[in-house]
């Protein structure tokens, strides 16, 4: 592979065969130039006088070329010389790097950045997975810290910013269609400046084995609406004995709130809990939909065989003891996988709490009702890698509900990608939420997302971001860690919204789930209280939200309206003597400024003149008006009482003043991938 | 006032008075060399070909030489040239800069940064208010980004950390030295390399008023005490209207816990709340320990004068309309500080909601106790600019208890050096927490912090970071904003913890009140779910924080104890089968584990084989070893009431990854200070 057929250019040269042809050419060329010997005879040229570099005048051109024929007879008296190559030299451009390389897990990406201190040591690259548009390549420009040295910084002019889109897409695109040749591209450095470019060095490193190749699979979606909502349900390894899986897992079955029919499956038992239990998945005298493991796992490959006579085509395997523990076990997981394949069944799991659906109430929890949450049903899709993260969230989602919730462990089978498309074609779901510790198949969760981003919001929080927290996952879920930069730009490029703790991502899904999306990105505030506002500030200047100024008349009804110590500029103080009243005035006012996207009011419940009646008059603006309001409080007891009925009359409130910026981060966001 | 009077070197020249003695002087000074034509009576040297640079070698010398002659001969015949000067010219170095500059709230400040990209795109700059000392400075040159630079970037040799160090000490002595005289200066850029530097470019630019002077007063505690234990109090405009500021003061003290006099100061009323009421504080029969205000800030004139008459020294203003307001509300307030120090009257206030005292019970808060938490006594002095954000610490602090609180709102007076200085010198107090939104004198806290934070440990969040957030204060407490990167210096270089949110304030001042400091800052964890030690692993070593291995015994002990699929290293998985005998046995081995300082469990308290016992599992190991114990788990209902008997052992609890880090972060960051 070279430059060539990568379609980019290198330093310009060309041959002569006198002073006078090498003069003309420096002068076509622009100087600086250089000269070097071309004979294919003549390997070390520098060695023997043979290259002369930054000539800057047709006189130093010409003794220059003199010199180097007198050098070459004196060393090599019998060379055939093909000619002395003129080449230009790049002095005033701006490095920067571009390389291509074989991600694990995302398969062919692309990196730039700026050359120098700026890669080497402040790491300040930006990467996306191939192909990339022009969107992607233009965010890849902005991103970068160090993104002001091309827009013209001292006295250099500008370097056309539709030069290096078409140098990143032009590489991409041949990186897209070599994928299956080369491990990797080096492009360091590419000299640019105003519309040009000169690729100084390249290295094109081709593939040497097929580990890394590209799965990319379409997702798929087969038979798993029925993990919702299945007739019937087998538990394999139902258990009596409290504070086993299979007893938790038996009990949120047969106790709680599904109505479907459950059967314990052990041989060890004739009753589990009351009803009949069957030795074998195929003893069981009635159709079953699922199969729930919750014994060790070494049995799963004899149910799938089970699962194949009955014609059963989904299993949940709660057990863990899969590859999280290395060794023969990454084998029998990969065993499973295939046998799954060849029985035509679905398998969540192993090394998960399974599923949840708000509607037909099916839950596989070993954790009994009594110490967790199941929620009312909702508009929200969630999936998690880790059970426990996602025991959290059905706490926290009770304010606004889950249609589905999947805990996938080691995804075996059934992963991000295929509950992203499943859920991604349900008009149903509003929004979709995602815990990753770690991607397998990125390429094709990136593919998906891409689709579906386009329909609804995705929200994600991955974790396992530096090396010692990938190497944590890996023993908890086996699977790798990624490069946390290449994953955050690939999630960019599908359009997913990628936040940074647990906490963000509860918020984000609770903003996007109970209020219409914006028109706009610009905030409103009001508080009784102006320390929470100055902090949310803070937040919203680091994410490049503002507070724009009122218009005119709401300056005007305002200052009208509020006695003289409050505060009628955005933000809205109207302190600790604020009424319901003063906030209902204030927050209409805003709802009604064409100047205000989102309206935030905080408020400190605990301030005495502030009357309960708020909690209704939040409802009928909520109710009377289209823009999205979200609530900020600190939650004591009292606060967190009426906090609570605020979220009943379907406006989401946020306890902390980064979840509550969180939130219009949320809103914004999704503003800025509609338009 | 120039780089001599400074003690600083710049580029070293020597006046030659012949070709040959200019070649000796170059051969000393080092190639390349610039020669310039030395002569008052030539202003503009290089228009008539009186300077030549870069010169490599003794021919060039020799012939610039006489070329500089001849062209002063050609356009000065008449001349009095006193000789050539030779200066050296530095080639290799690395461009720092160094400026001092009069911060309006810190005074003379100190910066120090790389030059070029560095400085002018990056901002990577730090700073310290002058005087500082070696640890300052190193620390100044490690802080920033392009740090790795000077310790020998590519082929450069490292730059001498000692002679940056002394280069810092010197500037910095020098500007603590004039600082009434000087405003700003700016050495920009200096070249440095190996052990040397020169200052290639020096400003010095004098002081033209007195208005950003420093006040640098000790901080006072005259009467402070008073505040929080007074024998006697009135109210000042108490009120039988439920809503007005006056009728919650006056309720919190006559029906709440405090049991000193309360009397009503009101003209209006014969009686409020069944007690007889006073038309002015003098007319109260019996003597009064404190005054609290709750009417119109325009009436503390009048009222300091009553003060005097009835021997008062201590009074909180709640009411606002104060500088906030602008306009001569600011005059206002500066007439009632003078009148107040003239009548040796202590103020809290305006525009706050005054104090509270955990032992005495006293509280001043409008905010009804049926909305409004009165924590327990305990071990913590919390102060704040925002009456909010004290009110959501009040809540937030039932775990741990707080002696004494102070929201001091506009700071007329008392301010949060002289809380610092009372707190400071109280061995009762074992931690300090400021909410501050601007610093007045910042030199006067940053000296009384260096001096506390030497006996106990001292935390801050410094809201109004950005231009927007310090408007949006201005408007609230009328304080001006700083240049935040100004204060984080400052903040450094006195000891305390510089926390960046509301929620890490609470975590820290809980994990130092409940816990012992610890012997290094080594981290051991376990879980029953993986998860969130995955995200926390991510932030602390984000925080430069990490997880040794265990040592060998621990491994082995361990290994031999826990089922096969446990994970027994650091962190330590008991995966969702984990019982409260598990966590005991891991918890110990690493508390009993020397190479384990601070111990984390988290905990999914749903999950159905964790047993309730480990409540006082846990009590029994927190009082039988001396190292920090730091609990963390999601909280659901049933969650929280588990996290809540296992604070009342005296463990803290944090319901957020980024909680729990944050306290691990304060108990490490106190090692640090303490080594």
């Amino acid at each position: 592979m070279n430059l060539h057929e990568f379609g980019l250019i290198g330093p310009q040269s060309f041959i002569s065969q006198s002073p006078t042809d090498a003069i003309r050419i420096a002068q076509k060329l622009g100087y600086p130039v250089a000269l070097k010997i071309k004979s294919l005879d003549i390997l070390h040229k520098t060695d023997i006088g043979g290259v002369r570099l930054g000539l800057m005048t047709s006189k130093e051109v010409e003794s220059a070329y003199l010199e180097i024929i007198e050098n070459v007879k004196t060393h090599f008296p019998n060379a055939s010389i093909e000619g002395i190559e003129v080449q230009e030299m790049i002095k005033d451009g701006i490095e920067v790097i571009i390389g291509l390389f074989n991600d694990p897990n995302f398969g062919m990406t692309i990196m730039f950045g700026l050359g120098g201190v700026f890669t080497e040591l402040l790491k300040d690259v930006s990467f996306r997975v191939l192909p990339i548009n022009s969107r992607d390549a233009k965010t890849m420009l902005t991103e970068i810290k160090g993104n002001r040295i091309l827009n013209g910084y001292r006295n250099m002019r500008p370097v056309s910013e539709e030069m290096l889109i078409d140098l990143l897409l032009t590489i991409s695109d041949k990186g897209y269609f070599y994928k299956d040749e080369l491990e990797a591209v080096d492009l360091n450095p590419i000299m640019v400046w105003e519309n040009q470019y000169r690729v100084i060095d390249a290295k094109f490193i081709p593939k040497t084995n097929k580990v890394n190749e590209l799965f990319s699979q379409p997702p798929n979606t087969l038979h798993l609406e029925k993990f919702f909502n299945p007739r019937s349900i087998a538990v394999i390894g139902a258990s009596n004995t409290i504070g086993k899986v299979g007893n938790g897992v038996f009990d949120s079955l047969v106790n709680g709130e599904y109505k479907g029919k459950v059967f314990p499956v052990n041989p060890n038992n004739d009753f589990v809990m009351g009803k009949k239990s069957y030795p074998s998945l195929t003893s069981v005298p009635e159709p079953i939909d699922l199969a729930v493991m919750s014994t060790d796992i070494s049995y799963v490959p004899s149910i799938l065989n089970e699962c194949k006579t009955k014609n059963i085509n989904n299993m949940i395997i709660i057990s863990g003891g899969g590859k999280e523990l290395g060794g023969n076990k990454i084998k029998l997981e990969s065993d499973i996988k295939n046998q799954a394949k060849e029985n035509n069944v679905r398998i969540i799991g192993p090394n998960c709490t399974g599923v949840f659906d708000g509607r037909s109430r099916i839950d596989t929890f070993f954790q009994s009702k009594e110490r967790m949450l199941r929620p009312k049903d909702g508009l929200v899709g969630f999936m998690t890698q880790s059970g426990a993260v996602g025991a959290a969230f059905l706490e926290d989602a009770h304010a606004f509900g889950v249609r589905h919730y999947v805990s996938y462990g080691n995804r075996v089978d059934v992963d991000e990608a295929d509950l992203l498309a499943l859920w991604g074609n349900d008009p149903e779901i509003k929004v979709i939420g995602l815990y990753v510790e770690g991607f397998e198949d990125g390429r094709k969760f990136v593919n998906t997302a891409n689709e579906i981003s386009q329909k609804k919001p995705i929200v994600i929080y991955k974790s396992a971001r530096t090396t010692q927290g990938a190497n944590a996952s890996a023993s908890h879920t086996g699977s790798l860690g990624n490069s946390y930069k290449v994953v955050e730009g690939a999630l960019r490029q599908a359009g997913v919204l990628n936040v940074n703790s647990y906490d963000e991502l509860v918020a984000a899904i609770k903003a996007l789930a109970m209020q219409p999306e914006s028109n706009g990105d610009k905030i409103g505030m009001i508080s009784n209280g102006a320390g929470s506002m100055i902090q949310a500030i803070d937040y919203l200047t680091e994410l490049k939200m503002e507070l724009p100024l009122f218009s005119g008349p709401t300056i005007k009804t305002l200052q009208n309206h509020y006695p003289d110590y409050y505060i009628y500029k955005n933000p809205i103080d109207v302190t600790g003597s604020g009424t319901s009243e003063d906030y209902e005035f204030g927050i209409k006012a805003m709802l009604e400024d064409p100047n205000i996207d989102i309206v935030m009011p905080w408020f400190v419940f605990v301030n005495s003149p502030l009357e309960e009646n708020i909690i209704d008059k939040l409802g009928e603006l909520n109710s009377n008006y289209s823009k999205p309001i979200l609530i900020g409080a600190f939650g004591g007891k009292y606060s967190k009482s009426i906090m609570k009925q605020i979220e009943n009359q379907g406006i989401p409130t946020f306890d902390s003043v980064n979840k509550w910026v969180s939130a219009a981060n949320a809103i914004s966001w999704r503003f800025q991938i509609n338009k």
